[in-house]
């Protein structure tokens, strides 16, 4: 296995479920973003982006999906919810509002209020996007009311997927509008040792 | 089984898979957007957002989430992917595809060209993100030089959430930048009955 990855992404997930479901693989570090970098990464993913996700012939760049695959191709580590199971609803729910209703408002974000040139930037939108992250984070309230993880008391990968999206919003500046139910369960999160060993590789390479 | 949708919405994913699994359900239809509309909908979804499904104690939010849990509730309609599959990473991938990386930038397109009063308008935000769509269909078409569908030959629960993203683009107008292939795909799955007595019951409401 292989995975492409930029410091800090979101391909951070895919890294953090390899080390929780304890996979050897091939880490690549690219500057961010790759597409303007690295043109030649065209060759390998035509989007561009981060992350990229090789096993075989398998070849991803959903992160939230990466971390499905791993947990669902590692039985053994215990990390899926299986269709039977009464959490499976919230574990497939959590998986995509991780990504799709709490990371990408915080990308928009981001783009206008830091990453375009100066000239570019979008106060509006930047503040239009960091209250939808806001709003958004009330399923996760109610979830964390019934359990101490998305889909119950148990560590699950669709915590990761959630919880990669609460570190980039403490990375970026944004935490305030964390609940303290939200800030508990991201340091239960970061004080994994899977994320941890992720978080070292990162820095290691 | 009960579904909170409102008419050409994201939730559009769920009534279709629905129909494409053959379960019996509610359909509540919701005046858009909801949380404006209809206040009281937040004492069901605190986010006010739709969808909103239910099936005994499982809620969930996610359209692209709600499609995979129907898929393995249903295995008879065999629109499911199995981990051991080949196809696996490919149907993961698609389902959250669909959703994060397409469907996200056009509702930021959608809302800086149209939704917000004309003061609020953003040209520059909707037109990046209008190009931020036409970039990321760049995975769709190698899926396309693969099979009929984003896993393979056959038809699965994924192509509802990369679908759906299309007719999206169809109905606001977007569609220009779409290739001939991924046309062709989408001719393809309107014309599937499942698709087309979803049409039908949304607009029968």
């Amino acid at each position: 296995m292989k995975l492409y990855h930029s410091d800090h992404t979101r391909s951070f997930r895919a890294l953090w479920a390899l080390e929780e479901v304890g996979a050897s693989y091939e880490l690549v570090m690219m500057p961010f973003p790759p597409r303007a970098t690295t043109p030649s990464f065209k060759d390998e993913n035509p989007m561009g982006t981060v992350p990229l996700f090789l096993d075989g012939d398998t070849r991803m760049t959903e992160s939230s999906a990466i971390c499905q695959y791993l947990a669902e191709r590692h039985p053994e580590a215990g990390l899926a919810v299986a269709p039977g199971d009464a959490r499976f609803g919230d574990y497939l729910n959590a998986l995509h509002y991780g990504e799709a209703t709490l990371t990408f408002p915080q990308a928009v974000y981001l783009r206008y209020s830091r990453f375009e040139p100066t000239e570019r930037r979008l106060p509006q939108a930047a503040e239009d996007y960091r209250l939808f992250f806001r709003s958004r984070l009330r399923w996760l309230d109610t979830q964390l009311l019934r359990g101490a993880y998305v889909a119950g008391d148990a560590f699950t990968i669709a915590d990761i997927s959630t919880g990669y999206a609460l570190m980039l919003a403490r990375r970026i500046g944004i935490d305030d509008v964390l609940s303290p139910a939200q800030h508990d369960y991201l340091e239960r999160l970061a004080q994994r040792e899977g994320c941890q060993r992720a978080l070292a590789r990162q820095v290691g390479q």
